[in-house]
């Protein structure tokens, strides 16, 4: 077989013919999509993502008192009266196992809205990079979506797709786009070089955000290639994600 | 001093904020920004780059019979009752020397329309790669304006934004955006591996487009590094594109 791999390195790069019946990957890596990973592999049941604050007060409403936790960011920073930030270190069994996750962050839910023609939505991140590629070893016609940033492109989630196509076209055949090829250049790139992946990611416009606003160290939790096993799965009649594997 | 340098994988991914007052280099290496350079150096007065067939008709009945030529193209394709496609073997001193060009190219155009803002204008390919730099080589706030094919970003054109970022960079200290830094990278993973730069080239979107035309002599013509020290330069006053260095 000859699978079909296109990157776009926004959502806005994306019609919505190139993700109809597609294998879409959703790419936050600072830090949604590591984030829920982390908080899935702590036993959260489900996430809820939503783009707005208003949304994810009235989704968590829906839900028995002590039934769901409120997460997410604005700016990088926690959202006042939620129960977490965008932190994945917040995400602990002892905080969120059992419960549901009524998450917003802006970027990487506007990604996961764009995937509605999708065949199936899965998120992907380093911490859950091998997982994400085993469960595309059949997938024919894949697409890797990155959030960005504010309709900025973002080179941690550009070094992500890089890698996933890496991986992938070394499984067999495969016809890539121009951003594909691009991508995973600029990984074998960053491969090459003597740095860690959290050196890399520290020296992207989302790293520094981080370290700016002194959270630095989700930056290290997020260069955890292969932490995790599971590959959080966007359900897009429910929307919910949920673990898969 | 301590240099800016950003690049837009596409016109639509830079903000009017974006390129006010800056040097923009504006890159369309399959076909415009390479033909215009080759026609400059086969001696054409100038060129009059117009976005619609219609408006290079009309800029063309400003000149006396004989005085300028209409070149461009539609979909790779010369435009009937034109003069010259956009291949750059078609502009010979013998057929340009002494003539204005007005020329039609859709996203090259689209891209130098976007500059209005800027505080000087450049057009860049890989015939006049090293010129480039040497007319960049005091500018402290850059910006590397891809054209793309019809909103797509293009390996072509993101590869020749990397190799200015890489020659700006060893020039002195640059603070990169992120697309700026993949640019970069995937430029050096390309120069890593043993093809040419024609095989590179074709291997783009762009270049399969042009040899599945018929046109892939254009992409050896592209492929010649250093080939022009001349720098086409956009007066925007004037809206036409002369020869500077």
């Amino acid at each position: 077989m000859t699978r079909t791999l296109d990157v776009f390195l926004l959502p806005s790069l994306a019609t919505e013919a190139d993700l109809t019946e597609r294998h879409v990957v959703v790419i936050d890596v600072l830090r949604a999509t590591t984030t829920i990973a982390t908080a899935l592999d702590a036993g959260a049941r489900e996430v809820v993502p939503c783009l707005e604050i208003e949304d994810a007060w009235k989704a968590a409403q829906g839900f028995a008192p002590g039934e769901a936790l409120l997460g997410g960011e604005r700016g990088g920073l926690p959202v006042e009266g939620f129960d977490l930030g965008n932190s994945p270190c917040e995400y602990t069994a002892q905080r969120i196992a059992g419960k549901s996750l009524v998450f917003t962050t802006t970027n990487g839910t506007r990604a996961m809205q764009r995937c509605r023609p999708a065949r199936r939505v899965v998120l992907g991140a380093f911490v859950n990079g091998s997982a994400v590629v085993h469960a595309l070893a059949e997938a024919t016609e894949i697409a890797l979506l990155c959030a960005g940033t504010a309709g900025k492109v973002t080179r941690e989630d550009a070094l992500m797709a890089g890698y996933l196509t890496s991986e992938l076209a070394s499984l067999g055949r495969v016809t890539l786009n121009d951003q594909a090829n691009l991508a995973r250049d600029a990984w074998r790139a960053t491969t090459a070089r003597s740095r860690s992946l959290e050196e890399e990611l520290r020296d992207t416009q989302g790293g520094r955000n981080l370290t700016r606003l002194g959270l630095g160290h989700d930056i290290a939790d997020a260069a955890q290639l292969d932490r995790f096993r599971l590959v959080p799965e966007l359900n897009m009649q429910q929307w919910t994600i949920k673990a898969g594997a």
